[in-house]
């Protein structure tokens, strides 16, 4: 239910969220960690971001990140009786997300039109990979296509050209987030002018605007945009990596000096900005040289004071354990049903996870379908008749109906 | 001057902005487009995210990107005519962004607690490398190694394990979105609740956020995090490279069979997700055997319309000429003072740039310093003495100075 009283962005504002995977999900629960009361919408199996990689129980490590402080109503959106229900919930939404391919929500009677023929002021927002318009639209889509398509891969190409995709879902994360933005800026038009909206998110816009510098880069130079600073990149030492950044030019010189090269430091050839990035083979070649001597923490202990930029080349293991991290509360650990406790990223501007545990909650299939529906008027009696006729599903654990 | 009557989210909205580079003045710009009057104060000679690669003029790539919809005061903040002038904008901001090393603008004389003092519902916020607090919150960063730092270069490693930096300021980027998201719905709280309140963003801990479902999984698999599915890489083709997703279990068998490789689609060691992860290598030596056969747009003529996942691996200039990009109108070519025309992705929720191109011009330096002056009282004689003192500075070109 939601609490009007903390005071959170978007309290007391009701979202109908059809969305699943990833995109459209992590922006709904951004909704939900700022007050909103997410509905999540589910079919009878779940959603099938539930199984992106190791599974426990009806979840994913994915699944809880993108789903916390959501509740979950699991039905068959094709039985008239769920028909009903979500459109009870349609009638009284601030914000309505959806993520079918292009076409398929209108099939099924909950498209932008529809919607806003009961909730004339409704923020209806549709993500997709490609759009919902144009000769791609129905195209289906997953993350790795897209950082093949928006030049994502060749951005982040290996140093012989070979394109590299990104070990983890960015586009859809980042999908997300752009989402997000249109979502709550939308809430504040809804907010001031009682405007509604239909919002048209895309994996590919969101892509292409992640890069949108770089789209300016590659037109202004031609295609051969230069590294920023040289150098700028990770070196092996005798125990790892560090990564080394000379962003101001006496950077360069400090960090060659230091290292005990002071040849570099002074070599005619490397004196200017543009004679660094023209002659960057010999910079990284000394540094190949000279940096496996000795360890990371040997080399920081040296540069760092001086304040050469440098940082040792983390895991997330070490992200979690470092002081810094710890000391900041940068990180809070929450314990969700079925795993042990799960790292949070505290994100700027929300109250960290410590303060609201059970708003970090990612729901199990079904968890709230009895709560929801109670608070829409439906009886006891009504919803076992739901239940029976397979038109929605509850958990099955006794603790949890009775909730 | 903001315009009250475009109904955009943040039409009327003062956002006083000190932040350079590229976190900051990200946000910011996004406060911009959604109509904001984003003032940025800059250092006599210019934001340092002016100088980011190539040049021209007082511009970058990066820096029209990031500072479009923004006017630009550029001014000594150790002047006291300056001081006494920003103070006059901090009095009636909605927002105050900074971006300087933990501590600065406190000395300076516009920390939170002082512009508190003269506006007491302020949102302000700090955006730094490692927050505002604990013991590395004064170390210097840059994106490259909170790359390092936060797991994201070895999140990106190569095959052999070697961790990669992306080919992007990837982290400067995202953080600019978390705090366009901390932004957004504290104005949102201070439209509903007069309340205002102190954002402290940084790139550590947009780093992690929006890696945050990765630290999950890799508590979740003791630091063994398995592919989400397997195909889901690009291959060389005859011409180039395709991306190649089996993201659904009959995908697997269907691309093998299109492929001509039915002795894969049937191997026994691959009839399971399990057994296709496990037994990868066999998978990945299929593919390079057999993808070189053809160009990537053969193969994608017999997969696409078999609805098995892939795609041409594109560079900018393929995203930029690419028939379904052009045809939804994702990218608006808009002029660009000094430039040719530059590409500007449009984003979701957000007016198309075609429809307010000059909403996307990016100021140069101090070029509104005069107009600006001149709404907060300042005669013109007030303002060329200020000028003649080094306290502010205005562009040289009579035309703009006439503005």
């Amino acid at each position: 239910m939601p609490d009007m009283t903390d005071r959170q962005a978007f309290s007391g504002l009701t979202v109908l969220d059809f969305s699943q995977g990833v995109a459209g999900p992590h922006a709904t629960t951004l909704l939900a960690l700022h007050g909103a009361d997410v509905i999540k919408i589910e079919p009878l199996e779940g959603d099938w971001g539930r199984g992106l990689g190791k599974i426990e129980g009806d979840h994913c490590a994915h699944s809880v990140a993108f789903n916390r402080g959501k509740r979950s109503l699991a039905l068959d959106l094709k039985a008239p009786d769920a028909i009903a229900a979500v459109n009870k919930i349609a009638a009284k939404a601030a914000v309505v997300v959806e993520s079918f391919r292009p076409g398929v929500i209108t099939r099924l009677g909950f498209g932008y039109e529809a919607i806003k023929k009961i909730n004339p002021s409704v923020i209806y927002c549709s993500v997709s990979g490609f759009g919902q318009t144009g000769p791609y639209s129905k195209r289906p889509t997953v993350d790795g296509l897209i950082q093949a398509f928006s030049g994502m891969m060749v951005m982040n190409r290996l140093p012989d050209g070979t394109p590299w995709r990104q070990g983890m879902i960015a586009v859809d994360v980042t999908t997300g987030l752009y989402t997000f933005q249109a979502l709550s800026t939308a809430i504040l038009r809804q907010f001031r002018f009682g405007e509604g909206c239909h919002i048209d998110s895309s994996l590919m816009r969101a892509a292409a605007a992640w890069q949108g510098a770089k789209l300016m880069e590659w037109v202004h130079t031609e295609g051969n945009p230069q590294p920023l600073y040289m150098p700028a990149g990770s070196y092996k030492t005798s125990n790892g990596y560090i990564m080394l950044s000379a962003m101001r030019p006496h950077h360069f010189r400090k960090m060659f000096e230091l290292i005990g090269r002071p040849d570099v430091a002074a070599d005619p050839d490397l004196q200017t900005h543009e004679n660094r990035i023209k002659n960057a083979p010999k910079i990284v070649k000394a540094l190949n040289e000279t940096m496996p001597a000795r360890t990371t923490e040997e080399w920081i202990a040296l540069l760092q004071p001086n304040e050469v930029f440098c940082e040792r080349v983390s895991n997330y293991e070490d992200y979690l354990a470092h002081p810094h991290v710890k000391e900041t509360g940068a990180v809070d650990w929450i314990k969700q049903d079925g795993f042990a406790s799960m790292p949070i990223a505290n994100i700027a501007g929300l109250p960290p996870a410590r303060e609201d545990p059970a708003r970090h909650h990612a729901p199990h299939v079904g968890e709230h379908s009895r709560a929801i529906l109670g608070e829409l008027g439906y009886s006891a009696a009504e919803i076992d008749a739901m239940v029976a006729k397979k038109a929605i599903v509850v958990p099955s654990l006794p603790a949890r109906a009775a909730e």
